[in-house]
């Protein structure tokens, strides 16, 4: 078949995590057997995903705008900030409705081997903000993982003398 | 989020067999979190999907033009067609190289309780091919689940005094 584009989907949905070559066959032949409908409505909002959802410029979460609905919120308070891993922690941790404060997501966790070091996560950022906003507590909740935990201990360590309270809970998914 | 793009291709993501509402938001992040390259690929080739992929106007495989590979290809014995329900089922006959004639892709099988009868299913144009191109053998290879018999002993029945030989063999998934 000239330029294969059954094959390409293959390969394409075989780089999402989860999904094997077997599987990523049988996703691209039932979206072929489905009603065009279905892969045009996949494929536009693909294609537009990055365009139409921004990150926040001050916590890092995903939205419409450039700052996200809960650092717009003003009920929102501005002196507890929860730090997570990625946005899904986030969500869970609205999902459970207990937390009334703000975020801070690092995209990533702390990685030496990997080459994840301090100064490729937002944490200059943090730093910047704490000062900025008033921020009295920070709330880590990484994963229990080597990564989170080696984060956690390294926020700890930056803000120990700053005046602000660090606590940590745990959250989100081994990564 | 306004319009929340998000939901939009978590919920779509959701449509796939096999990719709950758990799996489907995972994917989503992922696609978010990685380089935009990964969501506009997947974008582009689902939503180009159905222009670049044609049925074959003789036995319904896919393929780029009107007349697939096979049906293009002098070598294979054009007097034993063999039925399958799906294309899947086809690729996996090809990848084992022992059948050397050509298919006929029924693109279902009969589940009368599903709406699904002979006129739903393109068996009157099996039986215009095998008088117009001499078919002498149909090999029916429809899976062994109850729709894959019923559609088996339909096919047996109408081809059974036409001076076609009918055989079975099992393949394919249930469906």
């Amino acid at each position: 078949m000239a330029g294969d584009p059954i094959g390409e989907l293959v390969a394409l949905f075989a780089r999402l995590p989860g999904i094997g070559e077997r599987t990523a066959t049988r996703l691209a032949f039932f979206v072929l057997e489905s009603p065009p409908e279905l892969a045009s409505g996949l494929g536009e909002a693909l294609s537009k995903l990055h365009d139409r959802v921004k990150r926040c410029r001050t916590c890092g979460n995903f939205g419409a705008d450039e700052l996200c609905n809960i650092c717009r919120d003003p009920r929102r308070d501005a002196s507890i900030v929860c730090v997570v891993a990625r946005v899904p922690d986030l969500v869970a941790i609205e999902r459970s409705g207990a937390f009334r404060g703000r975020y801070h997501v690092l995209h990533g966790l702390l990685a030496p081997l990997d080459g994840i070091h301090p100064e490729n996560l937002p944490i200059a950022e943090l730093r910047e903000r704490v000062e900025r906003e008033g921020v009295r507590e920070l709330v880590v909740a990484t994963p229990l993982t080597v990564e989170g935990e080696a984060t956690a201990l390294y926020l700890a360590d930056v803000f120990g003398d700053s005046g602000v309270e660090v606590t940590r809970i745990a959250s989100g998914m081994p990564h």
